[in-house]
């Protein structure tokens, strides 16, 4: 059982900087690529890139271009076959209508966040996973901002290791979350 | 039972380039700050940074001293905190030493690759995990070459996600592995 379809989300704005205020945070190149092969991995069908900012989408449009279109693609067919999953949104509401028009059916958004100790557990959204088509929403800089998580959508549980160290990149992130949801 | 001590090496040399040929690889900033803070996460103690190339052990220096003194510890105490298990080290024979000297006693080296379906699965690891210190060796490029392999250490069988899509970078994959081996 591989479950019902999956997205990933990676929101740029508005998250928060380390002192806590609102920003829309730059685009980081490894960010789309490592994500976007995990994602690639775990067979999400989708990974929206979500940036208000046109410069921003400009650039992740051309490094996906890059990769996606002759000679990259050429030289790295399995770096293009993870990149053509990216789409740019201006929203995160544009990810989650464009994820639900393409399926044609309401999809449930999971937000994840380190600072989150109140979230369902790994269990039991990958009962979700089972059942629902997900949109698993990660933040950039230092997470998403807290208007995000008023709207009522399921949050998952952190990642925990050994202790209280709890700052992973959200690449590592990422990577460790679709593991765990896998349904093998 | 969080198990025995456990270390991380990042090999730059020798490892295979895209066309199978063994090479030196370049560090990648990102690499050091993903894989500090994963292992950081999961409890390792040390993370050894491979490679013979002088110049590249000084850009790996530069890197840690950054994040682990001065201004660089003081803006960011967690990243100084996972940047501080770096260790350079000009073989992964001398990571294997630094290893035991410092524990005092045997550890046993794991080699991890996405093209070696003869290893042993995670489960077993685990086991190894509770009973013995453990090396986890990852490789950059395209992997570790084919005569580490060759050496009798144990192999790890590769993450795999659905289907046959096995293109996660290291950074992700080192995350993915420390989660899996994780003792809770």
């Amino acid at each position: 059982m591989s479950g019902q379809p999956l997205a990933v989300a990676l929101v740029h704005a508005p998250v928060l900087d380390r002192r806590g205020d609102r920003v829309v945070s730059a685009v980081t190149n490894l960010d789309l690529h490592d994500i976007a092969r995990s994602a690639r991995t775990y067979g999400a069908r989708r990974f929206y890139v979500v940036t208000p900012a046109r410069e921003q989408v400009a650039l992740v449009e051309r490094i996906a271009r890059h990769w996606c279109q002759g000679h990259g693609a050429a030289y790295h067919a399995d770096r293009a076959e993870a990149l053509r999953l990216i789409e740019t949104v201006s929203s995160l509401e544009a990810a989650v209508t464009a994820w639900e028009e393409e399926l044609g059916r309401p999809v449930r958004p999971i937000l994840t966040g380190a600072a989150r100790p109140d979230g369902i557990s790994f269990a039991a959204c990958r009962q979700l996973r089972a059942e629902h088509p997900l949109l698993l929403i990660f933040g950039t800089g230092w997470g998403l901002a807290p208007e995000i998580f008023e709207r009522g959508w399921t949050v998952l549980e952190p990642v925990r290791g050994v202790a209280d160290y709890n700052h992973l990149s959200v690449r590592a992130a990422a990577a460790i979350i679709l593991d765990r949801l896998h349904l093998s």
